[in-house]
């Protein structure tokens, strides 16, 4: 029986189901972390190609290599539209990521609501380059169910970004019409929401839902979509709300060193393949 | 033992390696073809989303399921802005979907140059939707390396596009500087070069690469980019590539019953992201 310390790290393959058949595979290097939270599992794993991997119930969330993709187009969009983004509200995002594209903005405040706080710990942890934006005097973290955040807060926000999980386990209710009804309540005049929307190539229908019920709800909404290398399909789906600001109206520059989002970037997230445009209409 | 009329079909994987640690897989329910010929091995699966998948040296080529992004964005671009595309040329693309898209419009001839003719009865048998396009009378099919076609034809052309698999196997000499410098004595005083040139996120220095040497032989050179589910990355580059003819100023409306391209569509693939803009500069 060979001795512990000799134990090599074995080969794992990770597979992520984008339909019963089909998927995107890693091979772990490393299991560097997988625990069962009262919310979903947890894992962590080393990828030779794309770095460190979070996967939540066995779907990527993240990626070292690939998260300015998603992370950049979460942000920005809104960001560059608001016309004065003081306050800022993200729910879900535990990852750290989307803070931290905020954080490059001259802001006051941002209030991240996540509902699992295993989900920080390990990403102060195994993603520090994300996560470290939690030490920032701006932002303050509140670990509680979005849902309730928004049913019950006072406070006003400029934009609201929705980091969810897909819906399935604790992110069911984000993607619900309720949730966004108590979000409209949480907004200043000029306030957006933007999230994602999952991918228009697998889960159009879906989308489509979540078309009808936010013109229910609010005067503007716009869809837009970008690549995002390690989710199914490769393009992925953002909703954009608000009642007041447009979004296709630049206000300045974007902050320097950004990895994809560019004004050309902007417009062009904004026009959409026949296949997805005509499921809107 | 069995009855051999109830065996059933098995489920196979089928994985595609995009780096030496991650991909993308597909259970076939069927394997419907697999047969080497001088230049490749040839596979056809059934697979239960994506319906059926062509695949050439194990990389997949088209699936039934979304090569309407692959096939329309590698055409419309060109005959959108061309002023008056008459006389086509295709090199390899022997699945037919390119040839499918050029024949929605109303031009005169098309010259599709494939190397490998088992491509051609394999798509004839198994994508007929894509291969029946062979058989319009404007078609002319010649069996031939699209290196030695271009450097030995007389003709010219208005639109040559580039239907290359990757630069591995027989589609090497499609991606050097040498067969570049034959088709540009091809083309007519307008004419356009339009190809794929691979994943802007995987191989990006291949990309780069070729951008140094076009810009040696046209005057305009630009990359687009655009999602195709099943290519490693999602979003995939394609070159455009002209000495008089700039790529955005579309003439007229795109043809009826497209998928995926629209005006809004063409503007948007060429605004790149800051990643690969960089890297073209």
């Amino acid at each position: 029986m060979p001795d512990k310390k000799e134990r090599k790290d074995i080969s794992i393959d990770v597979k992520e189901y984008h339909t019963p058949s089909s998927g995107i595979f890693f091979k772990a290097s490393r299991q560097l972390y997988k625990q069962d939270s009262p919310y979903q599992r947890i894992e962590v794993i080393q990828n030779e190609h794309f770095g460190r991997v979070l996967l939540l119930d066995g779907l990527v969330q993240t990626t070292e290599k690939d998260e300015f993709f998603y992370h950049e187009m979460l942000v920005h969009p809104a960001l560059q539209v608001h016309p004065s983004p003081q306050n800022l509200l993200i729910i879900g995002g535990g990852d750290g990521g989307v803070l931290k594209e905020i954080l490059r903005y001259p802001i006051k405040s941002v209030c991240l609501v996540e509902i699992d706080p295993l989900v920080i710990d390990v990403s102060k942890e195994y993603f520090p380059w994300l996560s470290s934006s939690l030490d920032d005097e701006r932002s303050e973290l509140i670990i509680a169910d979005g849902r309730e955040f928004v049913r019950k807060t006072d406070r006003k926000f400029d934009v609201a970004i929705i980091d969810s999980s897909d819906p399935v386990g604790p992110s069911v209710s984000l993607h619900e019409r309720n949730f966004f009804s108590h979000i409209k309540e949480c907004l200043n005049e000029d306030g957006i929401v933007v999230g994602q929307a999952g991918s228009p190539f697998f889960f159009l229908d879906s989308i489509k839902k979540k078309n009808d019920f936010l013109r229910t709800l609010f005067r503007i909404v716009r869809f837009y979509s970008s690549p995002v290398p390690t989710y199914p399909g490769g393009i992925w789906a953002f909703f954009y709300i608000s009642d007041r600001v447009q979004p296709l109206k630049i206000k300045g520059s974007p902050p320097g060193n950004l990895k994809f989002y560019n004004s050309g970037i902007h417009q062009a997230a904004f026009s959409l393949p026949n296949f997805f445009k005509e499921m809107l209409d």
